[in-house]
């Protein structure tokens, strides 16, 4: 059973990889069986169909970035330094591949969007709901933020879809551009939109 | 001659769409030429490759843009209202587009650059210009909001950059989505984005 669940992770770990760096259209099932060292047969005893794999593909990659998000925001820190660390993790990520790599790569759940969204129902509604647990785990933080008393009152579900929106437009134009520093350099704005969320709010309740 | 440039006309109208709603590598030279209703040769005779065509729709349409962004923000209104008002209009377009075609297709540039900026140092070279050149309109208009005393002194170049990402990743949430109302919803973190430079600039003259 070892060697069975090991097959299957090395089809994703390959999927992710050559999915992430050349697309879905490019990536045929048998590049990636043979990345993988797994045969064909025993490709499509764990994924029905090339579709089905880059579902998990979403998935794992949805988590792994969540699983960042969430351990950036964890710590006690006052929340505009946690952010800052979020933007600064993404930064490295992009630089250590950049560097191994010669090339950035962006987002695979944006460079997913852009290519298949228009085309797959199912994976336009996997990525939608992707995009929506982000949202919904910076929505926790920032709604503990205020509870704790770090930040003001701010209308957490709005400014956390800003944060996701504005972190996706980052790494596209720091992928347009082939560098990584742009990330660092316009993690600033991520603040700036609750800053601006709490000053609105001020201005709503008067 | 009248023919002739209405033949290049047609076929970069053409690519605009095809490629707009499909993609580049899923739209063939054949498929542009029978849609545009002009032969073969002649495609080759305006354009050396299908590239160099996808090269003229960046710049079309990165112009286009441009040219809307640029009425938006050409009036004599607070600067705020302008940029709310540029928002507006790019959620008519998608609404529009919508409507008559029932799914969202999101910014073409944002799609080209996730589908293409990797894979083609050229284009991601344009790509690049075309968003630069967007900034720096953008740039201008905050300058001059500045100097007119409309708004506070602020970091223009990096304010204006932090406006054309969120601008990219709220039309990508959009897109994910399916739902042109994300782009209203979000309007104001644009506005956001500039009343916290404002405030960062402030803090930083003491």
């Amino acid at each position: 059973m070892g060697r069975t669940s090991d097959a299957k992770t090395r089809l994703l770990a390959t999927a992710m990889e050559l999915m992430y760096t050349r697309g879905y259209t490019a990536v045929g099932v048998q590049e990636l069986c043979a990345h993988a060292g797994v045969k064909k047969g025993s490709f499509y005893h764990f994924f029905p169909s090339k579709r089905e794999l880059a579902l998990a593909v979403i998935d794992a990659y949805g988590q792994s970035v969540r699983a960042m998000w969430e351990r950036a925001m964890a710590a006690d820190d006052p929340l505009y330094e946690r952010l800052q660390r979020l933007f600064e993790l993404a930064y490295n990520t992009h630089r250590t591949f950049m560097e191994s790599q010669g090339q950035m790569h962006g987002c695979l759940l944006g460079n997913f969007a852009l290519e298949l969204s228009c085309h797959d129902e199912g994976i336009r509604q996997r990525l939608r709901q992707t995009f929506t647990d982000w949202v919904e785990a910076l929505d926790r933080v920032l709604y503990e933020a205020v509870t704790n008393g770090d930040i003001p009152a701010i209308d957490t579900t709005t400014t956390a879809q800003t944060i996701v929106a504005y972190f996706e437009g980052v790494v596209l134009l720091a992928k347009t551009q082939n560098d990584p520093e742009v990330v660092k350099r316009l993690a600033q704005g991520a603040v700036h939109l609750i800053e601006a969320a709490v000053h609105a709010h001020m201005l709503l309740r008067g």
